[in-house]
C-alpha cells in the first residue's frame, strides 16, 4: 500500500481543517466570547498544525494510489475530522464530554443532525456556528475540498470521489465531473449564498440565515433554535427551506448540466422524476390520511410538503412532531428515511437511484415469471444496466440489511419501544437526524448510554461513506505489505 | 399453455379434497353433532365431486407441462382448496362470515395460524379438527399429495414440486426426492403420529392430541384451546411440542437420510447446523435478556425455548406474551420470524439457508475490499454457488422486501401502532400466526377490516408459495396463447 500518498493526502486535509476552524474563531471573536472560547479553536488549529508538518512536507514522487488507498483515505480522514471537529465543543465546556462531543461531530459532518443536546439556545454562539459549519463541510464531502485545493489535477482522484459522493454512478456525467471537483463546490457555495440571501429576505438575522443555509445546503438540520424552524412560523421560511432541502437533495451533476444551458438534459434525468413523483406522491397521500387533524389546509399541504421533503433529503428539520401521525404516515415517513435523496447529492438514505432499480428488478421478476430464461434488460437514465452494475446493488442492498440488523439489535436494548429502535436506527444510518418515539423531532438521543452513543455515531459514519470505506479499516488484509 | 393438464391436475384435487373432508364428517357423526354440521362437508363433497366430473374425466394424451403450467396449478390450487376448505365454516354457522372464513381456510392450508376466532372452546368439535387438519394438509403441500397419489409416474411434477416445496433447493437429495414424494409423504405422516403418541401420553385426550400433533407437524399453530398451549401448563407437553416444531422445521431430506441410514451425511447438512445455532444462540439471548423478570431458571428456559422453536419456524403456538417482553427480545423475535424454518420443511420465512447464503454473501463483499475484482466462492452444502443460484436468491430477497413492504403500507392503515403493523404482516406473510402488540399471541385478527383481511389472506398465499407461483395468475401473459 502507498502510505506516503495517504499520510500526504490527510497533511492537506489537517491543513484544510485548520483554515476551517478560522470561521467559527471569527465568530467567536465578533461575538466578544472571551479567550476560552478562542482556544477552543486555536488549541485544535495548533495540534492539526504540528500532525500536518509531521505527516509529510512535500508531495511524494508516486502519487498513483489504487480503490484500496482511496478507501483508506476516505475512512481515516472521516475518523480524523470527526475527533478534531469534536474538540471545540468539548475544550469550549459546551459540551464537555468526548462521547457528546464526538457524536455531534459526525452529526455535523455526516450531514445528519441527530443531536444529544438537549436544548441549544445556551451554547455560545460560536460553537453553534462551528456545529452547522460541519453540515456544510461535510455536505459536499471534506476530501472533494481537499482535491479542488491541491495544486496537482490528479488523475486518480477518482478512486476518492468514488469513495466520498454518494450513490451508485449511472449516468455518464459523473465521471467526467469527477475530474472537476472544484466547479461541483463553486456551484455548491454560490447555492448556499443564495439560500443565505433568500432566508435573510424571510427576517432572518444573517447568523441565523447562515445556520440554517448551511442546515439545508448540507442536508443536515442542525438548528440555533430550540424548536428548529417551526421557531418561526412563517409560510416564506417553511417554503424557503422545502423547496430549498428539495433542490439540494437533486443530484448536482443537473446544476451542472443548467451551467452549460443543456436544459434537455435535465427533464431527461430520470432519478429525478421519480424524486419529485415520490415527493409529491407521499405529500398528497400523508395529506389525506392526516387532514382530519387539520382545519386549514393551506397549513396541512406546508406542514406535509416540509416534513416530506426534510425526510427524504435527509435533512430532519421539523416544524411538526409526526410521532403524533397515524400509523400509515409513520410508515410513509420510514419508507422516506429508507429511500434518501438523489445519488450525487448532500443527502443520505439508500438513494432513489437505488430504490428504483430494485424496483425495476421487481418488474423484471414480474415479466419474466413462466419464461424463466427469458432476457429482459434493465433501463434507467437512458442506457442498459450490465451486470456489474446491477449486482453491485444487490449487495449493497444486503450490506445495507444486515447493517440496519445488527445497528437494530444493539439500539434495541436501550429501547423504550420497537419504533424508537428503528427510528433511532434509521435516523442515524440514513444521516436523517430525528427518529420516532423516544428519539422524536421533539426529543434527542441523549437518552442513550455512551456505549450507544458512539456505535450509532459509528452507524452514521458508515451511513455516510456507504459502509463499505469503513470496513476497510477493521480488515486485516490492508495492513499487510503485498497484496 | 396446456390447459387439459392443469384441468386433470386440479380435477384430481378436487377429489382428494372430497376424501380428506370425509375426516371432519367422521369427526362429525362421531360427536353427534347433527345434520346441519355434516351438510357442512356434505355440500362442498357434493360441489367438488360434480366440479370434478365436468373438469376430466380421463388422463389427457399429452401430459408434457413446463415452468408455466406447474406455476398456475399451484397458484389455482391454492386459491381453490382455501375456498372450498371455508365452506365447511359458513355452512356451519361457527364463522358465518365468508371473508372470514376464507381468512381462517388460508390460514390452516398455508400453515399459519393466525386466527379471526377471539375465542374457540365454543366452535363444533369437528370444525376445530376440520381447521387445524388443514395445517396437516397445506404443511407438506397439497399437490405433492395429489402427485403422490396419482397413478402415473410423472415427470414433470418437478416443476409442481419447485413450486409448492418452499425453499431454495441447494443439495443434491431433493432433485432425487422430488420423484418420489410417497416417501416424503409416508414420513410425515409417520412423524405425526409420533407427535400423537407423544402428546396422548402427556395426558392430552386422542382428540386434543390430534389437534395439536397437526398444528405442530404443519408448523400452522392452531389449537383446541383459547389459550393455545399455555392451557395445559405441563412441561412435558411444552418441550415435546417444542422438540416436535424445531424437528419440523428441518428439512425433510434429513429424514430420509435417516431413513437410508445415512447418518454421516446428516450431519454434514449446513442449512441445519445454522437452524439450531441460530434456535440456541437466540434462546440463550433472549433468557439473559429476561431473566430479571422471573424466578425459576427452568421455568425461563422451558418458556423462551418454546417461544423461539414456535416463532422460527413459524408454528406460532404460546405459552407466553412475548408482547411484554422488552425491546431486544421483541427485535430478535421479529428477526426469528424473518428467518422462519429450513427449506424443504414446512415451515415459512425467508428460510434459513437464504438467511446463510445472504450472510455469506456480506462476508464475500468484506473480503473484496479494496479488491473489487477478486473472486471469492460462495460455498454452501458442500459445493460452489452458480451464480444463477445467488442471483436467485438476490431477486427472492428483492421481491421479499418489496412485498413486505407494500403489505405494510396497507396494513399500518388500520394499525394502532408500528410494531401492530410491522408484526401483523409478518405474522401472515411469513405464515406465523399471532403477530405483535395488537395481533399477539393473547389477541387475533379481529380487529381488521374485511378490505384488509382478505390482502393478509393473500399475504399467507403469497408467503406459503414464495410470491412468484401466485403472481402468475395476474399476469397476462399467461393467457395468451403463442407464448
Amino acid at each position: 500500500m502507498n502510505t506516503r500518498i495517504i499520510s500526504y493526502v490527510i497533511s492537506n486535509l489537517f491543513k484544510l481543517m485548520m483554515f476551517l476552524l478560522l470561521f467559527p474563531l471569527a465568530v467567536s471573536v465578533y461575538y466578544q466570547e472571551g479567550l476560552k472560547l478562542s482556544m477552543a479553536y486555536i488549541i485544535p488549529i495548533i495540534i492539526l498544525g504540528i500532525s500536518s508538518y509531521f505527516l509529510s512536507n512535500k508531495a511524494p514522487e508516486n502519487q498513483s494510489f489504487f480503490s484500496k488507498e482511496g478507501l483508506v483515505i476516505v475512512a481515516l480522514s472521516w475518523l480524523l475530522i470527526s475527533f478534531f471537529g469534536a474538540l471545540p465543543f468539548v475544550i469550549s465546556g459546551d459540551i464537555p464530554n468526548m462521547i457528546d462531543a464526538f457524536f455531534e461531530s459526525v452529526s455535523g459532518f455526516t450531514t445528519t443532525g441527530a443531536t444529544i443536546l438537549p436544548e441549544v439556545e445556551s451554547l455560545n454562539k460560536s460553537i453553534i456556528f462551528w456545529r452547522s459549519f460541519t453540515h456544510l463541510v461535510g455536505g459536499m464531502g471534506v476530501l472533494v475540498l481537499v482535491l479542488a485545493i491541491l495544486p496537482k489535477g490528479n488523475n486518480q482522484a477518482l478512486h476518492i470521489m468514488r469513495a466520498e459522493v454518494p450513490g451508485p454512478t449511472v449516468g455518464k456525467l459523473v465521471a467526467k465531473m469527477s475530474y472537476n471537483s472544484r466547479i461541483l463546490y463553486i456551484i455548491y457555495i454560490v447555492m448556499t449564498i443564495i439560500m443565505i440571501i433568500l432566508l435573510l429576505a424571510g427576517g432572518m438575522s444573517f447568523y441565523d440565515a447562515c445556520i440554517h443555509a448551511f442546515g439545508t445546503a448540507g442536508t443536515g438540520g442542525f438548528s440555533s433554535k430550540n424548536t428548529s424552524i417551526g421557531y418561526y412560523n412563517s409560510a416564506y421560511i417553511d417554503y424557503v427551506i422545502s423547496v430549498g432541502m428539495l433542490v439540494f437533495g437533486l443530484n448536482f451533476n443537473l446544476f451542472y448540466l443548467l451551467l452549460l444551458g443543456n436544459i434537455k438534459q435535465i427533464f431527461k434525468s430520470e432519478e429525478a422524476k421519480y424524486y419529485l413523483l415520490i415527493i409529491f406522491g407521499i405529500t398528497a397521500l400523508i395529506c389525506v390520511n392526516i387532514y382530519p387533524t387539520y382545519t386549514s389546509i393551506s397549513r396541512l399541504i406546508r406542514d406535509v410538503f416540509f416534513t416530506v421533503t426534510s425526510v427524504i433529503t435527509t435533512t430532519g428539520y421539523s416544524t411538526v412532531d409526526f410521532n403524533t401521525w397515524p400509523t400509515f404516515s409513520k410508515t410513509l415517513i420510514l419508507f422516506l428515511m429508507f429511500s434518501g435523496g438523489c445519488a450525487g447529492s448532500t443527502a443520505g438514505g439508500f438513494k432513489v437511484s437505488r430504490v428504483v432499480i430494485l424496483a425495476k428488478k421487481v418488474v423484471r421478476e414480474f415479466k419474466k415469471i413462466g419464461h424463466p430464461n427469458k432476457v429482459v434488460n434493465i433501463n434507467f437514465e437512458g442506457k442498459t444496466l450490465d451486470k456489474e452494475m446491477l449486482d453491485g446493488i444487490d449487495s449493497y442492498f444486503i450490506l445495507y440489511s444486515f447493517t440496519t440488523l445488527i445497528l437494530l439489535l444493539i439500539t434495541s436494548l436501550e429501547s423504550d419501544t420497537f419504533l424508537t429502535a428503528v427510528g433511532s436506527v434509521f435516523g442515524t444510518f440514513n444521516n436523517i437526524g430525528p427518529g420516532l418515539d423516544a428519539t422524536g423531532p421533539t426529543s434527542n438521543f441523549s437518552i442513550f448510554s455512551p456505549f450507544l452513543k458512539f456505535i450509532l455515531s459509528l452507524g452514521m459514519l458508515l451511513g455516510r461513506l456507504e459502509i463499505i470505506p469503513l470496513l476497510i479499516l477493521v480488515s486485516p488484509r490492508i495492513y499487510r505489505k503485498r497484496d
